[in-house]
Protein backbone atom coordinates (compact mmCIF):
# COMPACT_ATOMS: atom_id res chain seq x y z
CA UNK A 1 0.00 0.00 0.00
CA UNK A 2 1.52 3.17 -1.28
CA UNK A 3 -0.26 6.61 0.01
CA UNK A 4 -1.37 9.52 -2.12
CA UNK A 5 -0.25 12.99 -0.87
CA UNK A 6 -2.12 16.11 -1.91
CA UNK A 7 -0.77 19.50 -2.19
CA UNK A 8 -2.21 22.86 -2.44
CA UNK A 9 -6.18 22.54 -1.76
CA UNK A 10 -8.25 24.81 -4.32
CA UNK A 11 -11.75 25.42 -5.30
CA UNK A 12 -11.84 22.43 -7.70
CA UNK A 13 -8.78 20.64 -7.64
CA UNK A 14 -4.93 20.29 -5.81
CA UNK A 15 -2.37 21.85 -7.52
CA UNK A 16 -0.66 18.60 -7.15
CA UNK A 17 -1.17 15.09 -6.01
CA UNK A 18 1.79 12.68 -5.51
CA UNK A 19 1.92 8.82 -5.86
CA UNK A 20 4.50 6.43 -6.10
CA UNK A 21 7.03 9.50 -6.40
CA UNK A 22 5.06 11.03 -9.64
CA UNK A 23 3.79 14.42 -8.98
CA UNK A 24 0.93 15.16 -11.17
CA UNK A 25 0.78 18.64 -11.56
CA UNK A 26 -2.69 20.95 -12.67
CA UNK A 27 -2.83 22.92 -14.99
CA UNK A 28 -1.17 26.33 -14.00
CA UNK A 29 -2.14 29.64 -16.07
CA UNK A 30 -0.89 33.38 -15.41
CA UNK A 31 -3.23 35.26 -12.80
CA UNK A 32 -2.22 38.55 -14.78
CA UNK A 33 -3.98 38.18 -18.08
CA UNK A 34 -3.22 41.50 -19.26
CA UNK A 35 0.44 39.68 -19.93
CA UNK A 36 1.40 38.86 -23.30
CA UNK A 37 2.79 35.41 -23.85
CA UNK A 38 6.32 35.87 -22.34
CA UNK A 39 4.85 37.60 -19.28
CA UNK A 40 2.07 34.63 -18.58
CA UNK A 41 4.75 31.92 -19.26
CA UNK A 42 7.42 33.18 -17.21
CA UNK A 43 4.64 34.01 -14.52
CA UNK A 44 3.57 29.91 -14.54
CA UNK A 45 7.22 29.36 -14.73
CA UNK A 46 7.42 30.43 -11.37
CA UNK A 47 4.45 29.02 -9.69
CA UNK A 48 5.56 25.78 -10.78
CA UNK A 49 9.17 26.65 -9.03
CA UNK A 50 6.80 27.29 -5.74
CA UNK A 51 4.64 24.42 -6.48
CA UNK A 52 7.79 22.02 -6.96
CA UNK A 53 9.73 23.40 -4.06
CA UNK A 54 6.58 23.06 -1.76
CA UNK A 55 6.53 19.25 -2.72
CA UNK A 56 10.38 18.41 -2.62
CA UNK A 57 10.75 18.46 -5.77
CA UNK A 58 12.09 21.18 -8.99
CA UNK A 59 12.20 21.49 -12.25
CA UNK A 60 15.00 19.81 -13.42
CA UNK A 61 12.37 16.93 -12.66
CA UNK A 62 9.95 17.69 -15.23
CA UNK A 63 8.79 14.59 -17.20
CA UNK A 64 5.99 15.51 -18.91
CA UNK A 65 4.37 19.23 -20.12
CA UNK A 66 1.31 19.32 -21.75
CA UNK A 67 1.63 22.82 -23.31
CA UNK A 68 -2.21 24.22 -24.43
CA UNK A 69 -1.93 27.64 -26.13
CA UNK A 70 -4.76 29.52 -27.89
CA UNK A 71 -2.27 31.05 -30.44
CA UNK A 72 0.11 28.69 -32.00
CA UNK A 73 1.56 31.83 -33.98
CA UNK A 74 2.57 32.70 -30.38
CA UNK A 75 4.66 29.12 -29.88
CA UNK A 76 8.20 30.67 -30.19
CA UNK A 77 7.97 33.74 -27.63
CA UNK A 78 6.78 31.01 -24.98
CA UNK A 79 9.19 28.98 -26.13
CA UNK A 80 11.74 31.41 -25.36
CA UNK A 81 10.80 31.57 -21.94
CA UNK A 82 10.74 28.01 -21.47
CA UNK A 83 13.93 27.19 -22.72
CA UNK A 84 15.29 30.13 -20.66
CA UNK A 85 13.73 28.84 -17.76
CA UNK A 86 15.22 25.24 -18.15
CA UNK A 87 18.61 23.68 -18.46
CA UNK A 88 18.65 21.54 -21.73
CA UNK A 89 19.51 18.78 -20.18
CA UNK A 90 16.37 18.45 -18.32
CA UNK A 91 13.40 19.28 -20.81
CA UNK A 92 10.64 16.98 -20.37
CA UNK A 93 8.95 15.19 -22.71
CA UNK A 94 6.07 17.98 -24.06
CA UNK A 95 3.29 18.07 -26.49
CA UNK A 96 2.01 21.73 -27.57
CA UNK A 97 -1.69 21.99 -28.52
CA UNK A 98 -3.51 24.51 -29.82
CA UNK A 99 -6.37 24.64 -28.03
CA UNK A 100 -10.10 26.36 -28.78
CA UNK A 101 -10.49 28.19 -25.45
CA UNK A 102 -8.90 28.27 -22.16
CA UNK A 103 -11.99 30.17 -20.51
CA UNK A 104 -10.96 33.53 -20.43
CA UNK A 105 -10.17 35.45 -24.16
CA UNK A 106 -7.16 36.71 -22.90
CA UNK A 107 -5.79 33.43 -21.22
CA UNK A 108 -2.84 33.03 -24.12
CA UNK A 109 -1.18 29.45 -22.23
CA UNK A 110 -1.74 26.71 -19.48
CA UNK A 111 0.49 24.08 -18.61
CA UNK A 112 0.14 20.80 -17.02
CA UNK A 113 2.97 18.95 -16.16
CA UNK A 114 3.64 15.22 -14.60
CA UNK A 115 7.08 15.50 -12.20
CA UNK A 116 9.15 13.04 -10.01
CA UNK A 117 9.68 13.71 -6.43
CA UNK A 118 11.92 10.41 -5.47
CA UNK A 119 14.37 11.01 -8.50
CA UNK B 1 9.14 -7.33 -14.55
CA UNK B 2 5.97 -5.69 -13.14
CA UNK B 3 3.07 -6.34 -15.34
CA UNK B 4 0.68 -4.60 -17.73
CA UNK B 5 -3.02 -5.35 -16.91
CA UNK B 6 -5.65 -4.27 -19.24
CA UNK B 7 -9.34 -3.84 -18.38
CA UNK B 8 -12.90 -3.40 -20.55
CA UNK B 9 -11.87 -3.80 -24.47
CA UNK B 10 -13.59 -2.07 -26.91
CA UNK B 11 -12.98 -1.69 -30.83
CA UNK B 12 -10.23 0.87 -30.87
CA UNK B 13 -8.68 1.03 -26.92
CA UNK B 14 -9.02 -0.58 -23.74
CA UNK B 15 -10.83 1.14 -21.24
CA UNK B 16 -8.24 1.38 -18.63
CA UNK B 17 -4.95 0.02 -18.46
CA UNK B 18 -2.95 -0.50 -15.29
CA UNK B 19 0.80 -0.83 -14.43
CA UNK B 20 2.87 -0.72 -11.42
CA UNK B 21 -0.37 0.56 -9.21
CA UNK B 22 -1.54 3.06 -11.61
CA UNK B 23 -4.86 2.76 -13.93
CA UNK B 24 -4.38 4.69 -17.45
CA UNK B 25 -7.95 5.52 -17.89
CA UNK B 26 -9.58 6.04 -21.62
CA UNK B 27 -11.58 9.86 -22.26
CA UNK B 28 -15.12 9.06 -21.36
CA UNK B 29 -17.99 10.71 -22.52
CA UNK B 30 -21.83 10.90 -22.19
CA UNK B 31 -23.54 7.86 -24.21
CA UNK B 32 -26.51 9.76 -24.04
CA UNK B 33 -26.31 12.60 -26.16
CA UNK B 34 -29.42 14.82 -25.47
CA UNK B 35 -28.51 15.39 -21.77
CA UNK B 36 -27.20 18.90 -21.21
CA UNK B 37 -23.37 19.63 -19.28
CA UNK B 38 -24.95 18.72 -16.32
CA UNK B 39 -26.85 15.39 -17.64
CA UNK B 40 -23.43 14.21 -19.59
CA UNK B 41 -21.14 15.00 -16.77
CA UNK B 42 -22.86 13.11 -13.88
CA UNK B 43 -23.27 9.75 -16.63
CA UNK B 44 -19.46 10.23 -17.27
CA UNK B 45 -19.17 10.59 -13.48
CA UNK B 46 -21.40 6.91 -12.47
CA UNK B 47 -19.30 5.49 -15.67
CA UNK B 48 -16.42 5.76 -13.77
CA UNK B 49 -17.48 4.87 -11.19
CA UNK B 50 -18.11 1.41 -12.28
CA UNK B 51 -14.75 1.27 -14.06
CA UNK B 52 -12.98 1.59 -11.32
CA UNK B 53 -14.87 -0.41 -9.39
CA UNK B 54 -13.76 -2.93 -11.63
CA UNK B 55 -10.24 -2.28 -11.59
CA UNK B 56 -9.98 -2.34 -7.95
CA UNK B 57 -9.82 1.49 -7.22
CA UNK B 58 -12.76 3.95 -6.27
CA UNK B 59 -13.12 7.86 -6.96
CA UNK B 60 -11.16 8.77 -3.87
CA UNK B 61 -7.78 7.93 -5.78
CA UNK B 62 -8.14 9.65 -8.75
CA UNK B 63 -4.68 11.36 -9.31
CA UNK B 64 -5.03 13.66 -12.89
CA UNK B 65 -7.92 14.55 -14.47
CA UNK B 66 -8.27 15.86 -18.01
CA UNK B 67 -11.54 17.69 -18.77
CA UNK B 68 -12.39 18.73 -22.71
CA UNK B 69 -15.41 20.90 -23.03
CA UNK B 70 -16.27 22.46 -26.33
CA UNK B 71 -18.01 25.00 -24.76
CA UNK B 72 -16.06 26.84 -21.46
CA UNK B 73 -19.40 28.55 -20.85
CA UNK B 74 -20.42 25.33 -19.37
CA UNK B 75 -17.99 25.20 -16.85
CA UNK B 76 -19.87 25.84 -13.79
CA UNK B 77 -22.48 23.34 -14.90
CA UNK B 78 -19.57 20.85 -15.17
CA UNK B 79 -18.23 21.81 -11.50
CA UNK B 80 -21.62 21.94 -9.91
CA UNK B 81 -20.98 17.71 -10.55
CA UNK B 82 -17.76 17.21 -10.76
CA UNK B 83 -17.77 18.76 -7.30
CA UNK B 84 -20.70 17.03 -6.06
CA UNK B 85 -19.66 13.76 -6.89
CA UNK B 86 -16.22 14.64 -5.50
CA UNK B 87 -14.96 14.43 -1.77
CA UNK B 88 -12.67 17.50 -1.11
CA UNK B 89 -10.34 15.80 0.16
CA UNK B 90 -9.88 13.56 -2.86
CA UNK B 91 -10.01 16.20 -5.69
CA UNK B 92 -7.65 15.27 -8.46
CA UNK B 93 -4.83 17.30 -10.33
CA UNK B 94 -6.55 19.47 -12.68
CA UNK B 95 -6.68 20.61 -16.41
CA UNK B 96 -9.96 22.08 -18.09
CA UNK B 97 -9.13 22.12 -21.72
CA UNK B 98 -11.77 23.95 -24.29
CA UNK B 99 -11.37 22.11 -27.54
CA UNK B 100 -12.92 22.49 -30.70
CA UNK B 101 -14.53 19.23 -31.47
CA UNK B 102 -15.26 15.76 -29.66
CA UNK B 103 -16.76 14.07 -32.96
CA UNK B 104 -20.46 14.90 -32.21
CA UNK B 105 -21.65 18.31 -31.86
CA UNK B 106 -23.83 17.57 -28.55
CA UNK B 107 -21.16 15.95 -27.24
CA UNK B 108 -20.10 18.73 -24.61
CA UNK B 109 -17.47 16.56 -22.36
CA UNK B 110 -15.34 14.30 -22.33
CA UNK B 111 -12.71 13.34 -19.60
CA UNK B 112 -9.56 11.55 -19.28
CA UNK B 113 -8.03 10.13 -15.91
CA UNK B 114 -5.23 8.88 -14.33
CA UNK B 115 -5.72 6.62 -10.86
CA UNK B 116 -4.06 4.78 -8.44
CA UNK B 117 -5.12 1.31 -7.23
CA UNK B 118 -2.70 0.53 -4.92
CA UNK B 119 -2.68 3.31 -2.64
CA UNK C 1 16.01 7.35 -5.14
CA UNK C 2 15.28 6.16 -8.42
CA UNK C 3 17.20 7.48 -11.83
CA UNK C 4 15.66 9.92 -14.76
CA UNK C 5 16.40 9.13 -17.60
CA UNK C 6 16.37 10.80 -20.79
CA UNK C 7 16.06 10.18 -24.62
CA UNK C 8 16.20 12.10 -28.35
CA UNK C 9 16.80 15.40 -26.82
CA UNK C 10 15.89 17.99 -29.60
CA UNK C 11 16.03 21.97 -29.17
CA UNK C 12 12.55 21.89 -27.29
CA UNK C 13 12.31 18.84 -25.42
CA UNK C 14 12.86 14.93 -25.04
CA UNK C 15 11.73 12.53 -27.26
CA UNK C 16 10.87 10.48 -24.02
CA UNK C 17 11.54 10.83 -20.35
CA UNK C 18 11.80 7.55 -18.39
CA UNK C 19 11.31 7.17 -14.00
CA UNK C 20 10.35 4.44 -12.55
CA UNK C 21 9.68 2.14 -15.52
CA UNK C 22 7.14 4.62 -17.49
CA UNK C 23 8.23 6.46 -20.67
CA UNK C 24 6.60 9.47 -21.15
CA UNK C 25 6.81 10.52 -24.65
CA UNK C 26 6.36 13.50 -26.53
CA UNK C 27 3.73 14.34 -29.07
CA UNK C 28 4.82 13.00 -32.64
CA UNK C 29 3.48 14.43 -35.66
CA UNK C 30 4.22 13.55 -39.67
CA UNK C 31 7.37 15.24 -40.70
CA UNK C 32 5.80 14.60 -44.31
CA UNK C 33 2.77 17.01 -44.30
CA UNK C 34 2.16 16.30 -47.80
CA UNK C 35 0.18 13.03 -46.67
CA UNK C 36 -3.40 12.71 -45.52
CA UNK C 37 -4.14 11.17 -42.84
CA UNK C 38 -3.97 8.00 -42.96
CA UNK C 39 0.01 8.64 -44.17
CA UNK C 40 0.71 10.99 -41.41
CA UNK C 41 -0.72 8.58 -38.93
CA UNK C 42 1.30 5.74 -40.66
CA UNK C 43 4.36 7.96 -40.34
CA UNK C 44 3.40 8.69 -36.86
CA UNK C 45 3.31 4.77 -35.81
CA UNK C 46 7.16 4.37 -37.48
CA UNK C 47 8.28 6.93 -35.13
CA UNK C 48 7.04 5.66 -32.23
CA UNK C 49 7.90 2.07 -33.03
CA UNK C 50 12.04 3.27 -33.40
CA UNK C 51 11.58 5.91 -30.15
CA UNK C 52 10.12 3.07 -28.46
CA UNK C 53 12.85 0.49 -29.41
CA UNK C 54 15.59 3.03 -28.70
CA UNK C 55 14.18 3.01 -25.27
CA UNK C 56 14.02 -0.72 -24.60
CA UNK C 57 9.91 -1.05 -24.89
CA UNK C 58 7.81 -1.40 -27.69
CA UNK C 59 4.41 -0.83 -29.15
CA UNK C 60 2.96 -3.61 -26.86
CA UNK C 61 3.52 -1.78 -24.17
CA UNK C 62 1.72 1.68 -24.49
CA UNK C 63 0.08 2.43 -21.75
CA UNK C 64 -1.91 5.85 -22.88
CA UNK C 65 -2.27 7.53 -25.79
CA UNK C 66 -3.74 11.03 -26.37
CA UNK C 67 -4.54 11.70 -29.91
CA UNK C 68 -5.24 15.10 -31.14
CA UNK C 69 -6.92 15.69 -34.43
CA UNK C 70 -7.91 19.44 -36.48
CA UNK C 71 -10.74 17.88 -38.11
CA UNK C 72 -12.59 14.92 -36.53
CA UNK C 73 -14.19 13.99 -40.00
CA UNK C 74 -11.14 12.27 -40.31
CA UNK C 75 -10.92 9.72 -37.39
CA UNK C 76 -12.25 6.82 -39.26
CA UNK C 77 -8.99 7.10 -41.18
CA UNK C 78 -6.65 7.45 -37.84
CA UNK C 79 -8.39 4.29 -36.42
CA UNK C 80 -7.75 2.04 -39.41
CA UNK C 81 -4.18 2.81 -39.43
CA UNK C 82 -3.77 2.69 -35.22
CA UNK C 83 -5.87 -0.32 -35.57
CA UNK C 84 -3.77 -2.48 -37.85
CA UNK C 85 -0.60 -1.02 -36.12
CA UNK C 86 -1.36 -2.41 -32.83
CA UNK C 87 -2.43 -5.90 -31.40
CA UNK C 88 -6.10 -5.67 -30.20
CA UNK C 89 -4.78 -7.40 -26.93
CA UNK C 90 -2.28 -4.53 -26.31
CA UNK C 91 -4.47 -1.33 -27.34
CA UNK C 92 -3.70 1.30 -24.91
CA UNK C 93 -6.17 3.44 -22.29
CA UNK C 94 -6.91 6.30 -25.34
CA UNK C 95 -8.43 9.80 -25.97
CA UNK C 96 -8.85 11.04 -29.05
CA UNK C 97 -9.42 14.85 -28.69
CA UNK C 98 -10.28 17.65 -32.16
CA UNK C 99 -8.03 20.45 -31.54
CA UNK C 100 -7.93 24.13 -33.02
CA UNK C 101 -4.52 23.80 -34.30
CA UNK C 102 -1.14 21.60 -34.37
CA UNK C 103 1.07 24.57 -35.85
CA UNK C 104 0.72 24.22 -39.53
CA UNK C 105 -2.81 23.75 -41.26
CA UNK C 106 -1.46 20.67 -43.12
CA UNK C 107 -0.77 18.62 -39.74
CA UNK C 108 -3.63 16.51 -38.95
CA UNK C 109 -2.77 14.59 -36.16
CA UNK C 110 -0.28 14.69 -33.37
CA UNK C 111 -0.18 11.57 -30.52
CA UNK C 112 1.32 11.83 -27.16
CA UNK C 113 1.67 8.74 -25.25
CA UNK C 114 3.13 6.89 -22.25
CA UNK C 115 4.59 3.17 -22.09
CA UNK C 116 5.79 0.59 -20.06
CA UNK C 117 9.56 0.11 -20.50
CA UNK C 118 9.32 -2.77 -17.44
CA UNK C 119 6.66 -5.05 -18.17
Amino acid sequence: MTKIQRHRKSAHLHGAVEHNGVLYISGHAAHDLSQDMAGQTREICDKLDALLADCGSDKSRLLQARIYITDMKLKDEMNKVWLSWLDGADLPARATIGVADLGDPRRLIEIATVAAVDA
